[in-house]
């Protein structure tokens, strides 16, 4: 069969085959700017989709959506130490405006913390005002100066979440639930299963309290941080003074919580389920979820009105899946050629259609991945219902598999010889005993490369264990992993 | 009845009623630094409202969604010499990032035709690639000092189409296709009427051929731009270097156009139809359709269950009208108080719900605007058929408003002389002949502060007429105002 494109193999090169499925696919292109990239239509369809999951999620809980300045002044970011030390590398400059020289330099947005907390100051008075759900959808910028399309680039999109609360309580539960809201999207829309669960306070964000985060597993075996959640605590509030009165007329500090989701989640998801033909998009959030390749010959007008009709008759129908029907119908490309575009865009379900469709009023849907086979399908009014059942089975099938790839990579050790093995060898996330203090976490990461990636919330409840390092006692085991 | 907000007079005092209507109602506020601003939840939401039924235009047509840096380097602004002379007094510079000094600063966009041209010509070689049709929703950035909330701001949202074509003729289709959108959206969503034409020379875009534009009138007799729409012929083709092979095998240049509309049309939205009572919002764009306010006595929970009900229905039934029910049901604020509330956020339908209602089942709802007298409604099933002809009504009404505004301030003149005088004592625009000589159109503007807006489409064809400045022959009769 001739092939549009010639792929790298994913497995022998992987980092190779990750940047070539993203240009040949038309997901992102390298932006002639330093650390930039352009994401495409097909790449932005994927982000508006996950835009429009998140929003419904969010919009049930009261959050808002908002927009705040894209300019920091320099003198916000320096109020919180740890935010300031954390930020200050990455950070660019604006120093000239309307061709003067600013007097007072302005930064852009590396996270949108320090303004949306000069705002809340001004908004909140009262226990009245509380809680404050706000969410921005919006760029922010973190120098780098090489690009890896969609997981460093000096510019990305993404969601910034900041709610302001009574009680420290309220803040916590809010956490874990933009992490849940995480969760729910990884898992059943882009069908990626990973790890939730704690930061260790080396790993935490710059002014936060607590950070949670979800960790998935890379197909080379490096972990990659899909999203974080934040309890700010006081740390915010109280250098901004955010200061409600309470209903019994006392002032006090709002407890804070922030959390986002970045534009990484999609080189995440090609990651996970892409394959040597292209991409692999599940249904649920595939710009396409049906192609339709006609294989041309005698009664061409007839096979595209057939097509035609089967598209309108899926489109016009409700379905759990948003994507549209395609149909490839350049005569001047060999059916193979279709084929393999299709794949390459990642299209769940491929449906050909033809003289013998057209004859028997049957159809062959394939799924992306051949391996798992279907069953004809009759041209009658059940023809939705069937697909959509194809589409769930698809859907079902991406998670499944990257669950298995989850638990066969996810290893427990006894010793930090075996440790070091495991990282040396075939990586993978490593839960082992640690007993939590920096210098352990630090030695590991110099010798392994490994770093603390959560503590994750299901961890077995083992009374005590030995740290993997220095063998102190330790309370808890936590994951360990290479990371993006 | 008490109020819960106390507006300056729309009437006495514009452009304060006009900043505190846009604070009070929770559109927008200030931000702390210079020329900026935050877009308040209700003041995205409208925008929300706006990318839907934009997107949904436009996505009919071909046009995909896509994402280009925030950073252009300063050399690809150069190399077309109107565009960078054009902007250049405007620009923001970073000259530091990641802590160090950059040899080549960036600017922040103030609009992507050069960096979208030069990703043009990496993707564009053959007519296959052609039309290319490209959105992109982002902030741009244009240094200002003073902050004029919506409509003056250094920080702004907007899209901006950018389409590439092989033939002028297209592109002028596709230009004329994209201010026929904003046509519809302005008329059929915003309610609002206006002028749509040609620029002049002296206005058009810096660096296009020609520049389409909508104008609206404001009730201070000033004129605000709404839209513009370019034809970049082959300008930055040229300069750019995006060339296609067409089917013959003949290199040629692309023909190009882009067109944007901006977050200014919230506040042109706001000037239209607001009153003293606070914002007026059309019902196809508001983020509330109907408002139940619940008249407190003895039955408060049978009350709040009704109001949980018709909101229930309404929000259930398919409609028109994207808005939802809000119940304002604090028991701590007055009845008054929380129709008010209702009023300033612009809420089209505003329902009371209490004792009366209960025993007879029929409720009356009140249009935000009350000269617009109303019918008592059953609670029936006829319920939501009846308020989406009441949100129907009130759409229309508010349309053919700012049609007979614009009528009414719509002036043909015979003189300079009472050119003048219309612009000293009442503004509006004003329609006449003009010799397209830039010279008179600058006399005019420094005597008279107006400005030529556009050739209208559908001015009259006399066959000639005498400049009004210079009296010398002119072909053609244009608007002039002054203008936002």
């Amino acid at each position: 069969m001739e092939k549009t494109n010639y792929l790298p193999s994913k497995k022998k090169n992987f980092s190779k085959w990750y940047t070539e499925v993203i240009l040949k696919s038309g997901l992102a292109d390298y932006a002639p700017v330093k650390g930039c990239m352009v994401i495409k239509p097909l790449g932005y369809s994927l982000w508006e989709n996950i835009q429009k999951v998140f929003n419904s999620l969010i919009e049930k809980e009261g959050v808002e959506n908002a927009y705040f300045p894209l300019f920091i002044p320099y003198s916000f970011l320096k109020k919180e130490k740890d935010h300031i030390k954390g930020f200050s590398p990455q950070l660019a400059v604006v120093t000239v405006g309307g061709g003067k020289k600013l007097t007072d330099p302005l930064i852009i947005r590396p996270t949108s913390e320090t303004i949306i907390c000069q705002m809340f100051s001004q908004w909140i008075s009262s226990w009245r005002h509380l809680p404050l759900k706000i969410n921005q959808w919006c760029n922010v910028v973190r120098w780098e100066l090489r690009t890896y399309l969609f997981l460093r680039t000096t510019e990305f999109l993404w969601q910034e979440g900041h709610t302001a609360h009574a009680t420290e309580k309220e803040a916590i539960a809010m956490s874990l639930q933009a992490l849940n809201w995480y969760q729910t999207l990884y898992n059943n829309y882009l069908s990626m299963a990973g790890f939730a669960g704690k930061k260790s306070e080396t790993e935490k964000f710059a002014g936060a309290k607590t950070t949670w985060s979800l960790e998935f597993l890379m197909p080379d075996g490096k972990a990659l941080q899909g999203a974080t959640s934040h309890n700010l605590g006081q740390n915010f509030s109280k250098v901004f003074n955010i200061v409600f009165q309470d209903p019994s007329g006392r002032q006090a500090y709002v407890w804070q919580t922030s959390w986002g989701l970045t534009t990484r989640s999609l080189g995440a998801l090609v990651m996970t389920h892409g394959d040597d033909c292209g991409l692999v998009l599940p249904p649920k959030i595939s710009p396409y979820k049906v192609a339709l390749i006609p294989i041309f010959g005698k009664n061409n007008s007839q096979i595209l009105a057939l097509c035609a009709k089967i598209k309108k008759e899926i489109e016009a129908a409700s379905s759990e899946y948003p994507g549209k029907v395609i149909i490839f119908d350049s005569q001047e490309k060999s059916f193979g050629w279709r084929i393999s575009e299709a794949e390459l865009k990642g299209i769940p379900l491929i449906i050909p259609v033809g003289e013998k469709e057209l004859k028997t009023n049957l159809i062959n849907p394939q799924y992306r991945i051949k391996d798992c086979g279907l069953a004809t399908i009759k041209l009658d009014n059940q023809l939705v219902l069937k697909l959509e059942q194809n589409l769930k089975n698809f859907q079902d099938f991406l998670f499944s598999r990257s669950q298995a790839f989850l638990n066969q990579n996810t290893h427990s050790v006894q010793s930090y010889q075996e440790f070091k093995q495991i990282m040396e060898q075939k990586r993978g996330f490593i839960k082992a005993f640690w007993c939590e203090d920096p210098s352990c976490e630090l030695k590991i990461k110099t010798e392994t490369k490994a770093t603390t990636r959560v503590l994750p919330f299901k961890s077995e409840t083992k009374t005590q264990g030995k740290c993997i390092y220095c063998q102190k006692p330790a309370a808890n085991q936590w994951l360990f992993a290479q990371s993006y």
